[in-house]
């Protein structure tokens, strides 16, 4: 585990001309086509998680539960979408890191044009829990690669390069003092992220699957041992990211199932509904809370 | 290079019983929700490229072009959209390798409850040029990952698994002679598959970024001389994946700029939709003659 000391917020690239346009690619606009510092400047929180309709569906609860307006879909791409209700900015990820290291650089960038100052990060996600039941929400402690290091892999110039994964330990206390006065399920533990959803996390109901039950169990009994409490697949992207970024983050994701029980999603649309409000309603319990709504 | 000898199509799972209902989370339907035979037991190609908007317009131009119906969004949940004209089904896949995989193995499942037959795979993509100018259809030979070996790597119970990327060379030769017949500028070429858009691409405008535009133009110069015609972010997962089924594929990508020349896509409205739309216009070309349409 690497100390919580992070860098100062700012741009960490030298090659970029801050004279020039940067057109946004994944959100379809330029940092000088709109005034990014009057829309974004005023920005505490970024919220984010997979689903773009969930995101449009917190970002206006936020604002009615808070008493604040809620901007129009402010993205110009269908990549993703973007949000903004008072200080928040909500904007979904996609689903893998991939698609979640695309969404942070670009993010990032514009609450850097935007001049806003201490921005907290929040992964309000689903996942599988490793020995929890569902429901409960997951806050994690740090997030595991596939190969159980703390750990973000990325290949640069044909090398490997490994980062370390790192998440605010005062967040994930504040969070969870917050998940016991609403009574929200809650539970802190380390957080596996996998790139696939089935071999990669030893589902046995893909297309493929060369390994049977007690391999799978195996597994499972060895990451619960490690401390491991669930599965998703965006977490130690988005740990070493907004570390090296200089970003306070969180990761707060809803078990759907307990993956030592099984691996189908078998929920009613009710039970579901619920569990996935949970991290929502965390987050905003906090951040109302820290911004006085 | 591994040799072309496909296995025969069909479920690769034994864990799974096929008595049971299976649930397909990502499409938010199960295979015996709806009479699956008959919606898609006559699929003779899947067609699949990141954006959601773009598969809902290929579907629907597609059935113009070839006067077939289109179905509407046969998808129930919005992690994915699924339509299908004719013969031909259109699926999103998001972006990068974990999000393909996630779609890959549910639409595989799919057409094997179906009883589909001799179901070919392509991807539709947009990818960055590395010494081709923008607007070529590159035609992918085979997919390297970013340590540039033929494999798509996995991470099952904590041990790297390496799979060999293979795609079809008779559709390669077919889709390049089709290409050449309707004038669509086109190459045959490698492609890299990164897990990132911008450091795994040396990209010098993400928010970090810690190597200069010497290293990057060495790192491109390399990829060239490799056969190496183009940068993105699915096709060591498709290849690998759709070799595994047992299903022929082909990955077709516009290239949206030269890298050897600069990071930031610069293009009109009206030359993006043009080059946007090639894949889907060789990709047509091909269909309606096989399909007889």
């Amino acid at each position: 585990m690497v100390s919580g000391k992070y860098p100062p917020f700012g741009l960490k690239n030298p090659n970029i001309d801050t004279s020039q346009e940067d057109f946004l690619y994944h959100f379809g606009f330029g940092n000088k086509s709109i005034d990014v510092e009057k829309v974004f400047g005023d920005t505490k929180f970024v919220c984010t998680g997979g689903s773009h309709t969930r995101m449009k569906q917190y970002a206006e609860d936020f604002a009615k539960e808070c008493n604040v307006a809620c901007s129009e879909n402010l993205s110009k791409s269908d990549r993703f979408v973007l949000y903004k209700s008072g200080k928040v900015v909500w904007v979904n990820h996609g689903m893998g890191n991939p698609s979640l290291s695309i969404m942070l650089n670009e993010i990032l960038k514009l609450m850097y044009y935007a001049k806003a100052q201490d921005v907290k990060f929040m992964r309000l996600g689903t996942s599988g829990g490793v020995g929890v039941e569902p429901g409960t929400v997951l806050i994690t402690k740090n997030a595991l690669n596939a190969a159980l290091d703390e750990k973000y892999v990325q290949w640069i110039a044909g090398r490997k390069v490994e980062r370390d994964t790192y998440l605010d330990e005062d967040l994930q206390k504040d969070l969870t003092a917050t998940a016991k006065e609403k009574d929200i399920p809650v539970e802190v533990g380390y957080t596996m992220c996998a790139d696939e959803f089935y071999e990669g996390q030893m589902r046995l109901d893909g297309f493929l699957c060369e390994y049977n039950s007690d391999k799978k169990m195996a597994f499972l009994k060895k990451l619960n041992e490690r401390g491991v409490r669930n599965i998703e697949m965006e977490s130690t992207c988005f740990a070493s990211m907004t570390y090296r970024a200089g970003c306070k983050a969180a990761v707060l994701c809803v078990t759907l199932l307990n993956r030592m029980k099984g691996d189908q999603i078998l929920l009613t649309a009710a039970q579901f509904k619920d569990f996935e409000d949970r991290p929502f309603r965390l987050a905003t319990a906090y951040m109302k809370k820290q911004l006085g709504y």
